[in-house]
């Protein structure tokens, strides 16, 4: 059976407008599913709100006891349960998830790690309690999903001793498609601000329909994959490799539409 | 089979130790089990924190739209998912839900009711995003159980058109029992301060070790059975009318040894 997994960061899923938008489209998405949100905004807005300072270092949300309450309440509980009952009001059977939930996601708190900084030097980062991956157990997932249920997962995993662990969402995606792919056939769909990868990024209409693992090294030697999509890019490949049938990148709002956007097999 | 559904309120689950105490003696309960909870304290100091004034009637929270924010993000992120987390580390296979997730509790805005003020006053009152439950779908949900799933539950109902509802913890559980009555032989245990119904509320050594339906009223003539514990002991034996084998009145310390506390049958 075919299954999409569909991961949607932050901006979307936080404004309401884009968000019933989004979930009109991914209610449409025929078969079986599965949504893997972001929700970064929203976490800043009310960690600011409760005055706690947020730092982030290359993207990345340095996780403090404090921040990983506010990314608690924030990923898991309101954005994740807000999606859940919108998906329920169109008849989808919408079941929110952490990591921790059925033991899903098995992650460890990332070591502190040698990082380079903007201003060039290398200096040791302590993430605080952000997860790396492990494992994802999908078996009782994957009996759930063929009866009916659609999984809605949110960047939160577990280390299995009682942390609850801040995690990105696009490896969360990755790695649930690849566990996915031991029961099913899996598309894996990431949206993204542009309709795919663009051969020129000036043109929204330049759209590279499809990428092979071996045209891959051409287009980033040419430098048509640079940047935030090199590591997007190389995530899908390995996703690939390891048992994933395709992956797409693609637009929020054409996440309906199989043809478009840009196809990695 | 046997199942024991465990209602714990907010005071509990909400302090570290006595939350990490519970959580040791739940894992202990032999057999299918499930855990609902409240978290209302909680919920009380992030809406100080951010600002957003809290009023309660009777007991009951009014739920305006900043609040309902409050309450999801409390109860079924910061609450539930560290509840689940923590049974995870205890190897109890725990699963986090709202009544949204699954559609397992399906709830209806609560029309604004005349309630009797403090001051002795009769006025209509909006509790606002508040819910009461039509209907329990258990049918998923008993699946999971007989695969040693143990679903936790936050007091938040949906009315399946994309509202979710703050929703007493206590009625939850019950209509949970209830509804589970159909697939297991159900106890329902409500942890209570005191260590049962007690005799003298002064002496907490005098619990009445069991009550039947015919004892209830006279109980309630003879003022043993007043106050608060009234609607609990009304609601319980509803529970045992609708199906429910046992309800158990007890204290978050001895819920996993049998004999103890106040068994309603």
């Amino acid at each position: 059976m075919k299954i999409t997994v569909v991961k949607v960061g932050g901006g979307i899923v936080e404004d309401e407008k884009s968000l019933s938008a989004l979930l009109d489209k991914f209610a449409r998405i025929e078969g079986l599913k599965v949504l893997v949100h972001g929700g970064g905004r929203s976490a800043t807005k009310v960690a600011e709100q409760l005055g706690i300072q947020q730092t982030m270092i290359g993207g990345r949300r340095i996780t403090d006891a404090e921040t990983l309450k506010v990314v608690t309440m924030v990923y898991a509980g309101l954005v994740n349960k807000n999606i859940v009952a919108q998906l329920q009001a169109r008849d989808v059977n919408a079941l929110g998830l952490t990591g921790a939930d059925m033991n899903v996601i098995v992650s460890h708190r990332r070591p502190i790690k040698q990082v380079k900084m903007e201003d060039g030097t290398v200096q040791p980062v302590d993430y605080g309690f952000v997860g790396d991956v492990d494992k994802v157990n999908a078996d009782l997932l994957a009996d759930l999903i063929a009866k009916g249920v659609v999984p809605v997962v949110s960047p939160i995993g577990h280390d299995g001793k009682g942390n609850l662990l801040n995690t990105n969402a696009d490896t969360i995606a990755s790695q649930v498609a690849i566990a996915l792919a031991q029961h099913f056939e899996v598309t894996l769909m990431f949206c993204f601000e542009k309709r795919g990868v663009l051969r020129d990024p000036e043109d929204d209409n330049s759209v590279i329909p499809q990428i092979t693992a071996s045209d891959f090294p051409r287009l980033v030697d040419e430098g048509i994959v640079s940047g935030g999509m090199l590591p997007k890019l190389e995530n899908s490949f390995a996703a690939i490799s390891a048992g994933v049938k395709e992956v797409v990148i693609t637009q929020a709002d054409q996440i309906d539409q199989k043809g478009e956007g840009t196809h990695l097999c």
